[in-house]
């Protein structure tokens, strides 16, 4: 396959994984990964339709066999192509539930879907990074996906804020450790509703009340685009009506 | 057995639960739970033999079963005496390691020993609590020991701050759903070296350069004691000499 | 006059700052200052009456003239006597206005009364500190009251939040100056409506839900008598039912 | 004068006010204001010989006459020009001092030069927002700098911390009130050394070890260009190899 460098985009729908693969296939190819092929398969679609270069690889991010086995095909289907960006923006983990209801496997269910496939994507995507940082044009960059309840633990949402704040644990452990070896590790912080299809019947008073996924893409685009003189590590984006 | 409440110290070595153990057995009957008995044979002792009230259970409190059986035994050599205060000081899930070197086993320690089981500890403490309040001289308290790894993550660190900050977020999630409710739920940083056998050795610049357990149990004591009009949250622990 | 040690109360009224006097006047002579002596003068009174030892000196915390009255005054009464603990509860500086209506005094009002009047209550009390140390109990200690304001600048609370971040700022910054020198700062959030005279009117629906003056008062004490190895920084208090 | 909209950049020297000047002037006629015209005119008069438009205003930005003044010739040289954004960037109060040798005027400068100069330049800006803002490509954006000093108060640092603590209060009071009004208020953490004519002499191990001030300046740009869906509220920048 061509040369330019990869993107990997780890959690996709129909919603922000699908502007994140838009906004980086104008400069990277990318790969879309989802646990159901169906999530990806319009997008990657689209975009080789219209002049991009995309493919989707069924996985688990949870699952260390089974991102192995992706970052496998990648290595394979690419070679000798650098790792320019991954992108973890995962759907799992949520559960909402008092506490006194909330089973084991509920409670863990946030730190696998959200900390644990973090773990996996990063195991892989970091020494790809850092053999190809000399032929990108921009730092390599890991950006993670964080939530209102990456900052704050609520009444009935113990499990998915515990993998919540796991995660922006791990994003800021790697942002520590593999920044200053040149890796731009970042961590967003989505605090609201955002304009997706599952979200498409919620309506607010204001207009405009959701974030918009393209924005969020774009956000995601310019962080990549940081010189490593100076990388931003966190930014939180919310609607302009939205309490907080 | 006798009718003072009760209170169950989960994470008992010859450090700070040893001095928590002894400061609430003041007041109450102790539960010391530990997973090796040689870590509460000696506190239990001591207490006993000084007129205080303790006994031991050998418990593994990342698993399930373990602390169910633990909290039937509870129940059953204490009846009709209600649950004055829960502390969850865990030992393990201490990992120090550069990430690429990390396996997933390891990464998942934090979690399991921290956030897993401060949830199975809840578990089994909050219904308790509820039972119980009216019966008790304060509000029935559970208090989480946190870390500077609550708050940070740093190189290295990624399996403990994973841990400790998915702690904080059980701890925060608890507070605003079982507060209003009058239970007391609080979280301590422990941000420093504490003096313990373990780290006897450990010489610094200063004198007094350590966390004293006896101080951190006074602390631990006085949160319990907040009336429900002003309860704290959150308090930082450290050194007067420690950097930060 | 006699030989117990001093502790300084500055912003004195009929709520928190008298049930802080009380509190330290268990073991120390106490000082309290307040612009206007209605406000000293009856705690005064029954401090004295009930076996303790106060007097209270009209004084502009805001205005170093004023505080330096103060202190000179303190010095010359108590001679030979160290300061064991000044506690900087202040009462001014609120003001609560949509922000194009705020003139620029009403905008400097919360750094004036929080921030500026701390900085002249620690210019003077920290020599005090410094120099009696080893003749008290336990190490001196400052203490400052915050309060929501000092975490979350919101609609309408320009001038208040500038206050109380700027009061949170010199706290932490003389916290790591003056806590290796054996000095004890804290900051203490007081998150909710007190218990006092002028808010008795506000009903809630829940009962217990303002914070108690005497519980706040004991929090103080409480950090007060921490050894060094064991310094808490920071606590939050507020009431079970409060909203966070 | 010509009807594109306009940027003011209060706070500009030969570092990042010069950068941002340079930025928002591809597509806005800019502003510039500091107190030394010296400081201004070398990038006033680059941008006008490079098909761009600015003027420079000499102007205190602590003093609120100066700043009325300013605006008043800005509303007059530019009529019927929306005010697209203002970015406060400001230079003064930086006092690095043991707290015992601070006197007050050097403790009050902090707060003057930050959060009183941010004030008067807010207050300006912000009725020139709402009046034009559907005449905007983009939500008219208001732009603070930070500092590691606005989220950390340390030795030394009792001025300048309270100064920038106080600016990031305000910011957060301006971004809850103007934002669901449609304004975009921002505020970024700059943590580091900045790579400007002042500390080219300072020399760090690694290469790229300062914030590159172009690279703030785009930053501001993304700020700016984010719809009213997607706000970023803060960010912070630092070089990869910043320790934090």
């Amino acid at each position: 396959m061509a040369s330019k460098a990869l993107a990997v985009i780890a959690g996709v729908g129909p919603g922000t994984g699908a502007s994140i693969a838009r906004r980086f296939a104008q400069a990277y190819s990318v790969v879309l990964l989802a646990r159901n092929p169906d999530n990806f398969n319009p997008v990657v679609q689209e975009i080789n339709s219209s002049g991009g270069q995309a493919i989707g690889i069924s996985t688990d991010v949870a699952n260390a066999d089974s991102v192995n086995t992706a970052f496998d095909e990648i290595v394979k289907k690419f070679p000798d192509t650098p790792l320019a960006a991954t992108i973890f923006n995962p759907g799992g983990g949520f559960v909402r539930k008092p506490f006194l209801e909330l089973t084991e496997d509920e409670f863990s269910l946030g730190f696998e879907a959200q900390a644990k496939g973090a773990f996996h994507i990063a195991k892989r995507s970091l020494p790809l990074f850092l053999e190809g940082k000399d032929k990108l044009s921009y730092p390599p960059t890991l950006i993670f996906t964080g939530a209102t309840a990456s900052l704050k633990g609520s009444a009935n949402f113990a499990a998915f804020a515990s993998g919540k704040f796991a995660l922006r644990a791990l994003a800021q452990s790697l942002a520590r450790e593999f920044g200053p070896q040149g890796v731009h590790v970042s961590h967003a912080i989505i605090d609201g509703v955002i304009d997706i299809p599952r979200t498409k019947g919620w309506v607010f008073e204001h207009e405009d009340a959701k974030l918009s996924p393209d924005a969020i893409a774009d956000s995601y685009w310019h962080l990549h685009t940081q010189p490593r003189t100076t990388f931003a590590f966190e930014l939180d984006l919310r609607p302009y009506i939205e309490k907080w």
